[in-house]
């Protein structure tokens, strides 16, 4: 979930070759249970170096798995048994394991988020991971497939699920218990990670899970209850569920967010803070110096007692830093413009799915704490409830990543329309960019997933100045409902925004131009757009540029008037080709009736590719530079 | 769910006028037990009036809730309190009840699912109908939006929500369970209705519920639970729950599906007869008349003890009935295709969302038990577990209605593309037709909520001779995946199916054309447009009628080739206008870069009509003669 993009950690780095993790799996002198531990805090530290390095990752849930996990590699699992995580946030944890075990190459251990190295949620292309995941909920329905798969083929094997606490607020979760049961599906052995804390605030104030161990026991499953950092206790449920091979079995696992770094253990929060820190993101450099040498020395200290040599670690210098440049965010812009909206308007209430820091809702939280209601991990829930109150005559905003808001509850937000109400949905974390988290995370579907909605309209802001005034269009619009799009990373805007207001169907021209035309929309794309326009110029290619703040609305004959004369027309999508905004720009164009120009369609039309920011774009030859390159091209 | 769309009953009907309801409700020698009994019954005999008119509706969910309903209304609800259904299947008897109470005007008693009457579900058009359902597992979730919204502006009320107990296997009940409980939602009391059967068979064969009292109480809701017919019992129950307004309550009311006549109870079913007769469709006149003789002696039994008059009916004579015309079908010729495939194809295992009557499963089922998955009414499960299979190897082909399947598991069959396994979706019910059931089950958004994901082709055949050529291709072409989209009502083809082999991306040419061409899709557009070819030839306008079975990869060149000279293009989307196939079109022909005809784009623009195929078809411009004359007008 959570999915905050920091900085990389400018100072020296540490590592555990992997010569230390065989020497630590093959020392005689200690138990099973003190070599795992080793092992996994030696994972540990590998996970913090890999965050570190990328600029984010999931430090807190992946320090609270890994004794689990760890136990499960060295120690549990046999022949083809298979390990995966639903949630998949734990990832850089279970990387760290893979490339201790030599699953993966060693190499990809400094590759974490980068083009070609480790996505930041599982993907099968990865050695070792067994499911795409990172959209919650997933996990157990996949291990029944599986199941049900070995049974056909007469193949014997076990599957351990993990899953997340938060997790349990997925519908999803629930539905897929009832035919394991059913099933007698003893092959699976599910394990909540219970660490108590998603990724925002505790589970217990997000979404309170209740009696945890008498809901698996009511779906038909056998519980097992145990600290999740005491082995001991963990081999004991594991030898617990084994002999029940007739049932599905659950081990509720209680362990600590950020379990190593004694100040990144969810139980270290001062009492009266409600907000965990080390969901996502990056520690600062401090943070990182002084959690590797806590990680360092329980290991170290684990040696001396068997009289073993001290860990060897590798370093790694910092690479010079590049200073940042000016960049705008969408995000804070939205947060202000709701909450002028709000203070007007008493209708206006606030949903959100458990990203509250995400998508900029603490302020209206703050300020109108009976409008503010936390829906927890539960998208579907969330816009249903939406519709109830806007059926009562308020107007509900849901909030969440555009990826899981315009897919998870999709049949909910069409239900919601045919009742004729207005209900809006605003879904952040938009578009190809952050790459870093993977394809789980990147939201390319949801203009295509919503366009059909009646009466509704799509619409995404190219520059903080837009935000207001589309979301003023939104609620203001009588008779439709929307989803406004909001990129989530902070960007260079090249250019000075014209408009002062907006006519809908139309767009912005930012730029004018009699040779070429780039259209497009989003803070990203536009300011690539406009960059490409400024190289093509010295190049004599003069290039309009025009920003569409409306996806799915478009004023056919003006963007025929607009595109008169020019040779080329370059659209440029930050989303799937397949139904983006560029396909309705084009028929809505050919309805014109007159003559087209020559047309680029850009956008993406592959899985896209996790990375770091120019990376990436240069992978799917969306930054300026590509695009000036495709368009010079397309002219000759 | 399930929607078997069948004849009407042509034989003399009956119903119960208004004045005979006004007449039992003031009875004063009965008890309210025994006046809310008749009352039930007089409904009973209404619905099957309604449903035998209508041709099509739910007996059996209707029958078994209406005892509850009619409690509810004569006795329970207060001042603002609301009533409504989250799975909206018994639409019928809710509307018996609500025109019996002069709520609904008493003439709509005979306009059950025709335009402008009653539609197949609950729509808040609908004077009494508080939420659109039909889509399930929702109704929880809206009754929450609401009491937030009331605990906002300081208003009390009691919300009474009725679940089927199939419904129970959505993820999103349990999903909406929780935060109510957190929130000490006291104003809410679900009613389950435990028929035991959902469309198919029993809800223990599909997916048994287990301990349905200890899984309520584990998410934190006082639970009761009673014999939904005797109404001493369920009242008993109403009052127990109003004795804890802190927490959400539930009522588990065990009930008949079918209840009140003899041989559509499902306790009358043979202890060897999976599946239960009167789920959807309409009645035979034997059963009709049996049926509605059965309630009318209850009534009158009832009246007899307390020396009331006997009761009054109103009759209707049948209209002269119309021979039907020859049709075809496309379900069986999925049956068949899918049979021949998978005796070839061990890798094929088919899996189902309780709908395994519609979907022509059945003969899969019996001759390939261990490859047929019934998933109960957990698409997002059925659609993950079809993911865990293709990651071991099978080809797993989901099923369910267009509009389910599309839109509940959208974000898993995205996660499913992303890894780059094989997994087919057969969505039937597709499009506008049949309109009866209304906008919960027309699919007509399937296209553009699939079309993005990537390595995905959405094919639909025009004819069953089309049907084995796209599964063919869909299974054969590696690395893609598909959505076979499937109309289910028999329709007249009027054209000789010229293909026997398709070329990705081209349309089959079923008629050449000077003039102007119509492009279209699917069973019943193709036939439309063939005939209004037929009838343009006739005023001198020479049409080409292409159908396209490949609705999302378009060869533009091949189409433009085609279009070459013609004055007219018209696009015919059996889907809404915005995201369909028209657009899609449309923009592959602007990338040509040649001179485009005149275009005209028709499809679905608004929430669509409720109604009989004909009118329906009418309504919304997309029958035969509306296409024709809007063809001859634009050409003028």
């Amino acid at each position: 979930m959570g999915e905050l993009i920091g900085k990389v950690v400018e100072s020296t780095l540490y590592y555990v070759p992997k010569s230390e993790f065989d020497r630590i799996r093959t020392l005689n002198d200690a138990s099973a249970v003190d070599r795992t531990r080793m092992f996994a805090d030696m994972c540990r530290l590998n996970t913090l170096y890999m965050i570190a390095r990328a600029g984010s990752g999931h430090v807190g849930s992946s320090f609270s798995s890994l004794d689990v996990v760890s136990w499960l590699y060295l120690n549990a699992l046999k022949n083809d048994d298979l390990y995966f995580s639903s949630k998949g946030h734990d990832a850089p944890g279970l990387y760290a394991v893979l490339i201790a075990l030599g699953t993966l190459p060693f190499e990809k251990l400094h590759g974490l988020r980068r083009l070609d190295g480790l996505p930041g949620h599982p993907d099968v292309t990865v050695p070792g991971m067994v499911i795409n995941s990172g959209s919650l909920g997933m996990g157990i329905s996949k291990a029944k497939g599986m199941v049900r798969a070995d049974r056909l083929k007469g193949h014997k094997r076990r599957y351990y699920v993990l899953t997340g606490d938060g997790e349990l607020q997925e519908g999803q979760i629930w539905e897929s218990l009832v035919s394991a049961a059913n099933s007698n599906m003893g092959e699976i052995t599910a394990i909540v990670d219970h660490n108590k804390l998603q990724s925002d605030y505790r589970v217990s104030q997000t979404s309170d899970l209740g009696d945890l161990k008498a809901k698996f026991a009511s779906f038909g499953w056998h519980v097992e209850r145990c600290d999740g950092h005491d082995l001991d206790e963990f081999s004991e449920a594991l030898e617990n569920c084994a002999a029940h091979p007739g049932r599905p079995q659950v081990i509720i696992a209680d362990t600590v967010k950020g379990r190593g770094v004694s100040f990144m253990e969810h139980t270290a929060m001062e009492s009266d803070a409600d907000m965990y820190r080390f969901h996502s993101g990056a520690p600062d450099a401090d943070s990182y110096g002084k959690g590797a040498q806590e990680l360092l020395d329980h290991v170290n200290r684990a040696l001396d007692r068997i009289g073993a040599t001290q860990l060897s670690l590798e370093t790694v210098e910092p690479s010079a830093s590049v200073p940042p440049s000016a960049t705008k965010r969408l995000i804070p812009a939205y947060t202000d413009a709701l909450l002028a909206r709000a203070a007007k308007d008493e209708r206006i209430v606030a949903l959100d799915a458990d990203l509250v820091l995400d998508t900029g809702l603490i302020p209206f939280k703050e300020q109108f704490p009976d409008r503010f209601v936390e829906c927890g991990i539960a998208e579907m829930d969330m816009v249903s409830q939406a519709g109830g109150m806007a059926l009562q005559g308020l107007v509900p905003i849901c909030h969440s990543f555009g990826c899981f808001l315009s897919t998870r509850p999709n049949e909910q937000i069409y239900n919601n329309a045919t009742e004729r109400t207005k209900v809006l949905y605003v879904g952040s974390l938009a578009g190809l960019i952050p790459a870093a988290p993977g394809h789980s995370h990147q939201s390319l579907r949801d203009i295509s997933a919503l366009t059909s909605v009646p009466n509704f309209d799509i619409v995404e802001p190219c520059c903080p100045e837009e935000v207001p005034l589309l979301l003023d269009y939104l609620i203001s619009t009588p008779g439709r409902s929307g989803y406004l799009r909001l990129i989530s990373v902070p960007w260079a805007v090249p250019f000075d925004y014209p408009a002062t207001s907006l006519t809908p169907g139309q767009g912005v021209v930012l730029r004018e131009g009699k040779d070429a035309a780039i259209v497009t929309y989003g803070l990203i794309m536009t300011a690539e757009a406009y960059m490409a326009a400024d190289a093509l110029a010295k190049d004599g290619i003069d290039t309009k540029v025009i920003a569409c703040p409306f996806l799915n609305r478009i004023d056919g004959a003006w963007f025929a008037e607009q595109l008169k004369g020019l040779k080329l027309l370059c659209t440029v999508d930050n989303h799937y080709l397949n139904g983006g905004f560029g396909d309705q720009l084009l028929a809505a164009l050919a309805r014109q009736g007159q003559a087209m120009p020559q047309v680029v369609s850009l956008g993406i039309t592959d899985v896209p590719a996790s990375g770091q920011p120019a990376e990436v774009l240069r992978h799917h030859g969306l930054d300026s530079a590509s695009l000036k390159d495709r368009i010079r091209q397309e002219l000759k």
